[in-house]
C-alpha cells in the first residue's frame, strides 16, 4: 500500500477502504508517513469529505493509535458528557455530581483550557489540594466508592490525533467535519463509557459558528459513537453568550457550587438539567422528562452538592471551600467595567469575552502557559438585559492590574447595543439522538 | 505575511496576490516554508485552480528563484523550441540545424531523459566526443559563430521548481494545469530567447492524454510567454504513436541525420518541418507556409545537415559520424520481435514502447541512472500498417540480452490489432498562437 495512491484516490473523490485508513493513521503514528503527504491527504479530505463509514474507520484508527482505558472493573453503568468547548462552561462541575448522586457512575477525564475556552481540570485545580492526577487503580476505586472521579489526561490517548491536529492547525484543514468528528470521538472513545452525551456548542464562542453545522457534526458524532456500541445523545447548545455569569477558574467553581445550591444563573441551570437528564436517561433511569425531575430533586435536596463535596475530599481538595466558597483565594485587583451607552445588549461576541478572560490571566495562549486560578470576569449584564449608560457591565479580576485596560477594551468592543429588546434565543437548539 | 493565510485563501477559492505568490516561492526556495504547508497549498491549487494572472506570477517567481541567462551578447534573433516530452522525439536534432542554417540563432539548453521519455542531451552524448557542457562564454561564442549550440542544464535554473516538483510527485498534485504550466515556463523563461515554439505532445506517450487538455495547457503557456514579452506559438502534436521509427539514443541521432538527408520517416519529417516553419516565422522570416518551404529547401540543399555537422565538430564530437552513421557503436545483441497476429495495428501504447526501450538500457528509472547509448528499438511497423502473423514488428537492440524477453512482452502487450484499417490521425492537432 502506498500513501501516494491513497492521496490520489481521495483527491479523485474515491472512498478510502478500512485498510487504507488504518495504513494512513498507522503511518502518522509511527512517523513513517512524511508530514507533507499527510497534509496533502488532509486537504484532499477537506475538499472531498468522507462517508460516514470512512469517518468511523478514521475515528477508530485514531482511537486505536494509543492506549485505551478498561473500565470493566467499575460496577454499574458509566456515563459521561463531553463539551466541544465554550466560554464560562462549568457544566461538568454541576452535571457530574448530579448524575453520580443518582447512582450512575461518572469516570471523567477532562482537558485543560486553551485559547478562549476553559478546561475542567484548570477549574478543579483552583480548589486548594485537589489532585487531578490519580493512578488508574485510585481512579477506578474512587469511581466505585464515590461514584465520581475527575482527572486530567495523564496518559497518551489517541496520539495520532495530536499529530494530525498539529498539521491541521498550520495547513488550514481544521474546518473539516469528518476530521473534527474523528478527532473528538477518537479521543472520547479511548475511554470506556457506556453512555455519552455530547454538548455541541454553537455560536460566536464555539468551534461551530452555525446551528446547521453543529447539527451536522452532532449527527456524525452520534452515529460514530453508536457504531462503536455506545448509547449516544448530542445536544446543540447556545454559545452566542457565555454560560452563566462567571468566566475564570475559581470564579466558575464558585458559580457551579451556587448552581448546586439551587441559586445558579438561569441559563447555566437550564443547560445543566438538560445534560443531566439525557445522561440519566441513557443510563436507564427513565425518560428524559422524568430524569430531569430527578436531577432537579438532587439539587433541591442537596445530594448533588454533597456528591461534589465528597469528590473534592476524595481527591485531596479542601472540601470546606464547597461549603464556604468565600474561602477561595481572591485576585488582588478588581476593575469595574461600565457601559458608555444605554440600550439593550443585542449581541456579545463570546469568543472575545473568553479572550478578555485570557488577558486577565485565566487562560492559556499555548499549552505550556500556567493559569491564574483567581483571575476572570463576573458578568453583571448579559445579552437581552437593558443597561443605562454608566451602569456596571462586568467586574474584571486579576493579579496583574496592567491587563485591565486591554481586557476592558476587548469586552466593550465585543458588546453591541440596540434600542429594541433582542429576540430571546433558545439555550438548547436541538437534541440529536 | 503568513503561509497559513495563503493556504486558507486559496482553499476558500480566493485569488492570491503577486506578493503572496512571491512569498510562497521565496519560502520554498530558501526552505523557510515547511513542506507540509507547501503540500497543503499545492492540493488547494489542484482543487481551486489559478487565474492566468496568478499562473503568470507563479511562473515568474519560479523563474526568478535562481540564476537567469543573459543572451544579449548573442547577435540576431534567438529562437528555441521546447517539447513536453515524448517517445522517439528527436525533433530538436533536426529542427535546430534547419533553423540555424537559415540565420536564426538557436542557443539551446536541453534535458536528459527520465522514465519513458528520452532527452536530447543523452542523444547527443552518443556521438563520440560530443561535449554537452560548455562555459557560458564558449556557449555564446559558438552560437554567434555557428548559429547553434546545444548543452545540458549545468546551472541551477529555477530551483523552486525542483523543490515543488519533488513534493508534487509524492502528493498527487502533478496533474494541475497552472502547476504544470508554471513548472515548464518557469524553467524555459530562465533562458533568454526572443521566440519560443512549444511542442505540446498529446496522447498515450505524453504527459497530457487528451487533445483538449493539451490545448488548454498550450493556451496557458503561450499566454504566460507573451506576458513575459516572448513571441510564442504552441503546436499540439500526436504522441499516440512514437515519432519516427527509432527509439534510443544513437538510433535516434542516426534517424535525425537521415531526416536531414531527406530520407527520414514521413511523420518525423512532417512534425520537424512544421516546428521549423513556426520558429522561422516567429523570428521574422515570413509566413509559416513560406518558412516551411525555406525549411524544406534547407534539407534539400544539404545546408541543414551541414549545420549539424558544424555544430557537432564545434562541440568536440566526431563529425564523421554525421556523414557515415554506420560508424556509431552498435549494441552487441539484437532481437527480432515478430507478430503473433495478422491485421492492422489499431493502437500502440506509446508510453509502453518508451518503457520497453528503458528496459533495454536506453533510458533512466531515476536521475542517477546512466544510459546505454546504443540500446533501443527500431520499429518496422507502426499504427495503421498491415502486419502478417510472423512478420517482423520491431528490432530490439541491447548490450543486455536478458532484457529482451521483458521488452518484447511489453511491446507486444502494448500493440492492438484490428481487421479494419484504423482512421488516420493527424500529426499536428492544432496551432495555438
Amino acid at each position: 500500500m502506498r500513501m501516494y495512491d491513497i492521496i490520489k484516490k481521495k483527491r479523485d473523490g474515491g472512498e478510502l477502504s478500512t485498510e487504507e485508513i488504518k495504513f494512513f493513521i498507522g503511518g502518522v503514528t509511527d512517523g513513517s508517513i512524511p508530514d507533507y503527504q499527510t497534509a496533502a491527504l488532509l486537504m484532499a479530505i477537506y475538499f472531498r469529505g468522507m462517508s460516514v463509514r470512512e469517518t468511523c474507520d478514521l475515528t477508530f484508527a485514531v482511537r486505536d493509535s494509543g492506549e485505551r482505558l478498561d473500565f470493566s472493573a467499575i460496577g454499574g453503568i458509566r456515563a459521561d458528557k463531553h463539551s466541544t468547548g465554550g466560554v464560562g462552561d462549568k457544566t461538568s462541575l454541576v452535571v457530574a455530581p448530579i448524575v453520580a448522586s443518582l447512582g450512575v457512575k461518572v469516570a471523567k477525564m477532562s482537558g485543560r483550557g486553551l485559547g478562549h475556552t476553559g478546561g475542567t481540570v484548570d477549574k478543579l485545580e483552583s480548589i486548594d489540594g485537589f489532585r487531578t492526577t490519580l493512578s488508574e487503580e485510585e481512579f477506578i476505586a474512587q469511581v466505585n466508592r464515590v461514584g465520581l472521579a475527575i482527572v486530567g489526561q495523564s496518559r497518551q490517548f489517541a496520539p495520532a490525533d495530536k499529530k494530525l491536529y498539529a498539521i491541521r492547525d498550520v495547513t488550514a484543514t481544521v474546518d473539516s467535519m469528518p476530521l473534527i468528528a474523528a478527532s473528538i470521538m477518537g479521543k472520547k472513545l479511548a475511554a470506556d463509557d457506556d453512555c455519552i452525551v455530547l454538548d455541541v456548542k454553537t455560536g460566536s464562542g464555539s468551534f461551530m459558528k452555525s446551528a446547521e453545522a453543529s447539527k451536522e457534526l452532532a449527527r456524525l458524532m452520534v452515529d460514530i459513537g453508536k457504531s462503536a456500541g455506545k448509547k449516544m445523545v448530542a445536544l446543540i447548545t447556545n454559545m452566542d453568550r457565555p454560560l452563566g455569569n462567571a468566566i475564570g477558574n475559581s470564579l466558575e467553581v464558585i458559580e457551579a457550587v451556587e448552581t448546586l445550591q439551587g441559586r445558579g444563573p438561569k441559563d447555566l441551570t437550564e443547560v445543566c438539567l438538560t445534560l443531566a437528564s439525557y445522561m440519566l436517561s441513557l443510563a436507564g433511569k427513565g425518560a428524559p422528562a422524568a430524569c430531569r425531575a430527578l436531577a432537579a430533586q438532587a439539587i433541591a435536596d442537596g445530594s448533588a452538592l454533597a456528591k461534589l463535596r465528597e469528590t473534592v475530599a476524595a481527591q485531596g481538595g479542601n472540601a470546606a471551600l464547597i461549603d464556604d466558597p468565600a474561602g477561595f483565594a481572591r485576585a488582588k485587583y478588581s476593575h469595574s467595567v461600565k457601559s458608555g451607552k444605554s440600550g439593550y445588549i443585542a449581541r456579545a461576541d463570546t469568543e472575545a469575552y473568553g479572550l478578555a478572560s485570557l488577558l486577565l490571566g485565566a487562560g492559556r495562549n499555548t499549552a505550556e502557559d500556567s493559569v491564574d486560578p483567581s483571575a476572570g470576569i463576573l458578568l453583571k449584564k448579559k445579552t437581552g438585559d437593558f443597561v443605562q449608560a454608566g451602569e456596571e457591565l462586568a467586574v474584571l479580576c486579576s493579579n496583574d492590574p496592567s491587563a485591565f485596560a486591554a481586557a476592558e477594551k476587548t469586552l466593550l468592543g465585543a458588546t453591541d447595543f440596540s434600542d429594541a429588546r433582542p429576540a430571546e434565543e433558545p439555550l438548547v437548539y436541538d437534541v440529536v439522538t
